[in-house]
């Protein structure tokens, strides 16, 4: 197989709206339950991987930095499998905010492993690079194609297409997040209470959630998603000690959501491990949120 | 027995340390769960009783009020007992701030009882007046007398006394709550899928608490508070739609007693249904946590 002098890949966020928190498995960040995610297709990662005359180097947007532990596990897979052991330049371009829960982690190993996998022309089964790129973000396999997609920590399953939904992001902070998501699964996992509760559940949480994508059902799907984010976030204030990611705008923007849905439901919030909430809504419904919500700078993430 | 013209009644509002948050019978206000409290003794509130030439009057601090559904319900059960239903003057003055989280129902509701009970001269056993300040408040029955208490809903068991506590109460808001207590009580137990799970774990909590305070055990007992707290509103995040009390100012002191606490636990936070977080100390540590909080203005409860 003919390698080229560079290797591309790109990739898109993804926002879950069933949330894997914990890891079943630390060392190879192998997540503790499955979680269903919608592509943000707006925010874009691309990586270029050539060879480096000298160590390893990494760009972001143009500026070097250091090569962080989970690119640096992603890469060790390729260089094993390849056996090409040579130093490599990484670049990678982003066209959204970092580390404020906007998952640039998982579009970046996503788009890094693509970007491999191109490099030293190895051509592997999908699986295998959702794996790649699981070990380096545990929510990286859900970027290594675009989608709405069930992912077990293995390989990923393609939920129907569900064209008339819109996703909107309120950027209500770029301050990088006090508590890492890594550090803070582990601190639940250790010390939550309702950590087992919750991992009892899940399964039948992303059963109906399944259903209501596939059925259209916005009705069900934005309740199920909105009590999701919500139990993921009373679960970080049950860990010790505790942690918090929605601030008091966030948590504004939670109750103008209720107030907006209380003649029916049109829109959906969910939060990550960062204070910016994403919205989700209906084609149909778009202008009226986009009215309500005015006094926000509403980030278009999927259209 | 001879009735004085007037009936005099005081009491202080009280902190749970173990929480009641859910009713087993709304009608009757009787909680779900059994709870344990500490006195505020700095705060009072003073309530005295008379006939009235008119109809049922009611003044806070001088203020005319109308008399609520929880003071009605109280005045009621002593009118029955006593058989004498002409209207009442109740006048009633306390030195803090109200609807803040600071249970001033429950002082509120303890001095209109025990007044009440004075008025009509009726010597009621301290259990009936428990209940009736209950019927109207139900963390009332925990000021009916000073002391640690455990509280059951019916009857109050004094704890020994750990003269060496001080609690202090930072005031982040004097704005009346958003949401209170009852409508959440009754949100909370029809919507949280954790409600059960708290309520099947919180008697072993309060064996926990109840030998942490008869020990002197102020390490257990800060940790056993704090995660009680956390619990609490970890649950009320749970609520659909969500409540949320603390605030962003909250939960920076939450950081900073984790922060303080770092080579030695020497204070606890709790949070009622409301912004403003009690600090419980020891004496020994009182001037490193006036010295440690200085920013904020510490209110001192109980000495």
């Amino acid at each position: 197989m003919k390698k080229p002098l560079s290797g591309y890949g790109s990739s898109h966020p993804n926002i879950a709206v069933i949330k894997y928190w914990g890891k079943a498995d630390t060392i190879n960040n192998m997540p503790s339950s499955r979680s269903i995610s919608f592509p943000l297709t707006n925010f874009l990662t691309e990586t270029v991987v050539e060879h480096s005359l000298e160590e390893d180097r990494f760009y972001l947007n143009g500026k070097m930095l250091p090569i962080g532990e989970k690119m640096g596990r992603a890469v060790e897979i390729f260089r094993k499998k390849s056996g090409d052991d040579r130093p490599v330049c990484i670049r990678s371009f982003s066209n959204f905010p970092h580390s404020c829960g906007l998952a640039s982690s998982a579009s970046g190993l996503a788009a890094l492993v693509l970007a491999l996998n191109d490099f030293y022309g190895l051509d592997m089964p999908e699986e295998e690079l959702c794996i790649a790129a699981r070990i380096g973000s545990g929510s990286a396999g859900r970027s290594i194609s675009t989608g709405i997609h069930l992912f077990d920590g293995m390989s990923v399953e393609r939920l129907p297409s569900w064209k008339e939904v819109r996703i909107l992001s309120i950027i209500l902070s770029g301050d990088c997040k006090k508590t890492g998501s890594t550090e803070g699964m582990i601190r639940t996992k250790e010390t939550s209470n309702f950590y087992q509760e919750r991992l009892a559940r899940i399964e039948r949480k992303i059963k109906a959630m399944v259903q209501y994508i596939s059925q259209k059902d916005f009705d069900g799907f934005a309740h199920l998603t909105m009590r999701e984010s919500n139990e993921l976030h009373a679960i970080l204030m049950e860990t010790y000690p505790p942690i918090r990611y929605i601030r008091d705008d966030g948590f504004k923007v939670i109750e103008m959501c209720h107030e907006f849905n209380r003649d029916r439901t049109r829109v959906a919030y969910t939060f990550d491990a960062g204070p910016n909430p994403f919205l989700i809504t209906l084609e149909q419904h778009l202008h009226a949120v986009e009215d309500f919500f005015k006094a926000y700078e509403l980030v278009p993430c999927n259209y």
